[in-house]
């Protein structure tokens, strides 16, 4: 041996864990994020579990809930493929959970196990039950009372068969069970956060509007009260969030013209996102929308509609916010004393100015912008869709939506970055509840089969919900551009069944399709920059396919989940065709992506999946028509002429006798 | 805002790092377990890394070698995919290395990048000028000397050309570079372990003998000298390594007869594993060998030839090992007073008593095993098989590797764990350099493909180095016992150029195929149980395979790497078909894996891959023969009959002017 070598003991080690606990799932880069979960969703926990040699295991999923002191427990059991476990655990309330997961080695059981075995293979046991009796005396040593199974079993003068008998006695293995050393317990090393949001987080159908165009005239700025007059049609079509863009007054200096042109004409209302004036800031509202007692009004008139409003949160400033006098060091103080606009060089955007988020003052302002927060939570307002969140700190989003969340866990944050996934996908981690996505440029069926499949992996969906808008005030696919009205009945339903979050932006059920320039993505005469009045009733519009997938939506709770979906091969390329699975109602969708073409196919029924019988005939009703169809076997034709039909959702009516999920 | 809420500042938020860096690679399990490398091969680090906005981002490897105090830096630069950062470091020397990331804005870099862009588009850019002279001034205000072209810039009266220029400066960029407050790199929030290892961990081929068999006659027990002996013909046949089974003095109580028969007849010498007898338990060697001094001749005779040796370390007595005696409560003691023979309920096997890992006396036990590993070492051994390391505590095995390999980082530890995956890459990942894997059940080319497609991916290499055994003293797949000379050639080649590491058992090149039973994988005769001579030049040896294919791999480095293997498509069930990519040769394989049949085929040529021209011919050398062809075009016909060659191993000899990898 070593002279040099002081010979320690291992006296740490050997009270290492006896188990390893690995890969716990839900966790998020090593417990650094929050995992995402919706309130009445069962979290399911899974871990790798394993020792040495051969002894059973128990394992359990430990939780707590948001001020919880005392942990809550249930049990994993082994049942995934070698090693693997899982359980899960019911939230009772929205907040930020915590969970980890133990597990040991259950030796009683081993033992019980194990002399079965030696029975079965005709073994003399009577040294065995001497080794039971034994664990069993010092286990249960302190115990007033024995369970009788105990007493037999530690009886030597019990005969064999009694003693045996008493070793499987379920209340003496629960006795035991209740005897483990808790020090006996291997822990996984990290405790693993889950945020648990309300329904509304994960699952809706948003419809954004510009309270200013809800007016008859381009030259009658529309007012809040206008826009409490168009919430009963919004109701109807089936929505259940209104969002609003920047309701906030706008600046005069650099102000846009329509499309935005670099000069405003007299009289044009400016960029909503250029905002602040002399009437205020983000605080304010526009006066020529009312007053934030109107707002007050808009927001309990929706509610009484069963609608939620959204207002936007676009943390940048017109040249005249009051900010801009009151803290021009909140922002970028150039060598020559003025203040940087907004800018991608050599792009230049002039109306609006950026916060300096890391600025010497920026505790106060980080404060500032949390207040405006708080000042519209104080209005009612719970969901705000931040505008441009990747151009500002990841670290502001982190403090600032853990701020706003432990005080009022009900709040949802939308994030519209369309920017590169993995800052995408970093903001979701970070606390964002959903996110924009780029389902706008997602189009043919190879291209929404991929996103939609990396978007439901369980992984994924744990971290990012992604919110399908068709269309935006300032995004206009050439999808939609070209493909007339059945362009916007393919984007809407495919929205709408793909994900549990979509939305549409006013405008989209007229199919308004025009862009600037043909080879421009920015619609015409966008709301951002003018006020648009619309007749919404004007023909050609899609009002009855927006309810009807609104009302279907509500309806089935295949709708309602994100992971549920699994793509079928419908065997022609203009076709999308998948399965939306729920213990409820299976879902069998087939949507035409293209708007100039029929497409049929036989499609091939996943009989086994949907578990109908091969060859029996069965029922299914397209939802969106009422319509029902006899099918048998293993595939089932369909034609889908865009011109009248761009989608089937059929629902099947199970046979009498046939399994339910 | 809410009376009862202090409205703190954020004044710890405000100091969060302003980049996010994620998904470092290497890193197991959030840095719980070390990865592994080689010494010679650089480290390659990899992050994502992003911030908000459009600024340019500067980022780094840390890393500090054993006994370092100070952090050594390499940059990472992005090239691979949007955000995706990389770089590299190589260790000078084995051991425990640690490492993580650290990233930062350039904000200079970002202004000259924009003032670029300013210019490009004709804008005027005097206030940029200022911007940027403040940015000098501040960050340089502290120096004595300013670069050249820093005074340039900050002077106004400079015109304006010539500040443009001197804002490129290289010299100044770096001068600024070097201001960067450290508090201002965001620095990745784990430091990630990589243990180091000898070049041998990872490469090298095995030979396992038993000393006792090296003799003329089954009556007369071999020695250390009769090893010696041997020695030279292992080397010859290009081994690295000779593995010996247990060389300790062997229990009588309950001793195995030939064929593991459940009582030993007179004269039978035992199975190797009952380890322990009245000469000594595991420090001892069994007399018949020799002595201690005659093993260590024995290592220095192999030195000599430089092969090294590699002993068994396995944890476990016969009924008559000291330490029963010394130690009972170091084993698992029973109710009525007896120790605990080795079982599997019902299957008991009486000849091998287990150590309790987690009796009360654990550390003096725990101790004594390493103990045991420090008296091997000191006499010269660096090499330890471990057997059924998945029948002991993985906590004793991370700390028992931990300890040693602190002293003697040179320590290679192979887990002989025949068990279920996620415990034989547990017990790769908490320590063990090498370990035995299912290549003995992995024949046809799909299931090679498949296996070694998992352990080719670099994140499964960077924790788990498989070494691939044809056969051991208890394992002969019923694929050599029925397929005759030509499946122990398709094997050895297979095995030899698959993995880094492989290895064989004495009897192999003899085509030793025969089973105790044809249902049987048991070897009939095993050197387990009785002394087995062999005439090592009988007809039907392979003893030119063994020592061509263990030539071929000292000469290609193509062969001592697993993560460069690609395999391709032969068109052919029977044919294994892939590259062996290297920057100094590429090595194109193909193995008829059916021995009993010839297979041919018109063989894809990866010619991109290879950078050779399409419509030139170029060269190939069959490495295993010296035979040489000329190949043209996409496709190359080969046909292998298993009667006459199962393999070519195929060095492409470039035309002159093709590029080199």
């Amino acid at each position: 041996m070593d002279a040099t070598d002081p010979d320690p003991r291992p006296t740490a080690a050997v009270e290492s864990p006896r188990l390893v606990i690995e890969r716990v799932q839900p966790e998020l880069d090593g417990g650094r994020y929050a995992a995402k979960s919706l309130l009445g969703e069962p979290i399911e926990v899974s871990a790798d579990i394993f020792g040495a040699g051969f002894s059973l295991i128990s394992a359990r999923v430990n939780y707590r809930g948001p001020g919880d002191s005392n942990w809550s427990f249930s049990p994993l059991v082994h049942e995934y493929g070698p090693d693997r476990w899982i359980g899960r655990f019911l939230p009772d309330r929205i907040g930020r959970w915590v969970f980890t997961v133990q597990a040991w080695i259950d030796a009683f059981g081993t033992w019980v196990r194990d002399l079965h075995a030696r029975i079965e293979a005709g073994q003399d046991v009577a040294s065995e039950l001497l080794d039971g009796a034994r664990m069993i005396r010092t286990a249960l040593a302190d115990r007033s009372t024995l369970p009788d199974a105990a007493r037999v079993l530690c009886d030597a003068r019990t005969p064999i068969d009694a003693r045996i008998r008493a070793a499987g006695d379920a209340e003496l293995a629960a006795a035991m069970e209740r005897t483990i050393d808790d020090r006996l317990r291997a822990t996984y090393e990290r405790v693993l956060p889950i945020v648990v949001d309300r329904e509304r987080a994960g699952v809706g159908a948003w419809y954004e509007f510009f309270p200013r165009s809800q007016t008859s005239s381009p030259d009658r700025h529309g007012t809040f009260d206008d826009a409490i007059r168009a919430l009963p049609r919004i109701a109807e079509l089936g929505f259940d969030v209104v969002y609003l863009p920047p309701i906030h007054p706008i600046g005069r200096t650099h102000r846009k013209g329509r499309n935005n042109a670099r000069v405003a004409a007299p009289g044009d209302p400016g960029s909503v996102w250029a905002i602040g004036n002399e009437h205020g800031g983000h605080t304010a509202v526009e006066p020529a929308l009312g007053t934030v007692a109107d707002f007050d009004r808009f927001v309990r008139a929706a509610a009484d509609l069963r609608l939620e409003v959204a207002i936007d949160y676009a943390l940048q400033c017109s040249p005249d916010h009051p900010w801009i006098r009151q803290h021009p060091d909140w922002f970028h103080v150039r060598a020559d004393g003025s203040i940087r606009c907004a800018e991608n060089p050599p792009h230049t955007y002039d109306d609006i100015v950026p916060l300096n988020f890391w600025c010497e003052d920026r505790a106060a302002l980080w404060s500032a912008c949390r207040d405006i927060l708080r000042f519209w939570i104080d209005r009612g307002v719970r969901i705000f869709r931040v505008d441009n969140p990747h151009t500002k700190p990841f670290a502001f989003w982190e403090w600032l939506i853990a701020d706003i969340k432990a005080a009022h866990p009900d709040v949802i944050f939308l994030a519209e970055a369309f920017t590169r996934p993995k800052p995408m996908l970093g903001l979701a981690k970070l606390g964002f509840c959903q996110s924009y996505t780029y389902f706008m440029w997602r189009n043919t069926a190879d291209e929404l089969r991929e996103y939609v499949t990396e978007l439901a992996s369980p992984r994924r969906a744990a971290s990012f919900r992604g919110n399908f808008f068709t269309n935006t005030p300032d995004n206009i696919h050439a999808f939609l551009q070209t493909g007339g009205r059945a362009a916007f009945r393919i984007r809407l339903i495919a929205a709408a069944t793909l994900s549990p979050i979509y939305g549409i932006c006013s405008g989209f059920e007229l199919c308004e399709g025009q862009a600037v320039r043909p080879d421009s993505e920015e619609p015409l005469d966008s709301d951002i920059f003018q006020i648009r009045p619309r007749d919404f009733s004007a023909p050609g519009n899609i009002n009855d396919d927006v309810a009807a997938i609104n009302r279907i939506r509500r309806r089935f709770r295949a709708l309602q989940r994100m992971t549920n979906v699994t793509f079928l091969d419908p065997a022609h390329a203009s076709l999308l065709y998948f399965l939306k699975a729920d213990p409820t109602d299976d879902l069998l969708i087939v949507i035409n992506v293209n708007p100039h073409d029929a497409a049929d196919a036989h499609l091939p029924v996943p009989l086994d999946e949907l578990r109908l019988p091969v060859d029996l005939p069965f029922d299914v009703e397209d939802v969106l028509t009422g319509e029902r169809f006899t099918w048998r076997g293993p595939r089932s034709y369909v034609r889908l002429d865009p011109a009248e039909r761009v989608a089937h959702i059929f629902r099947i009516l199970r046979p009498p006798g046939s399994r339910a999920r």
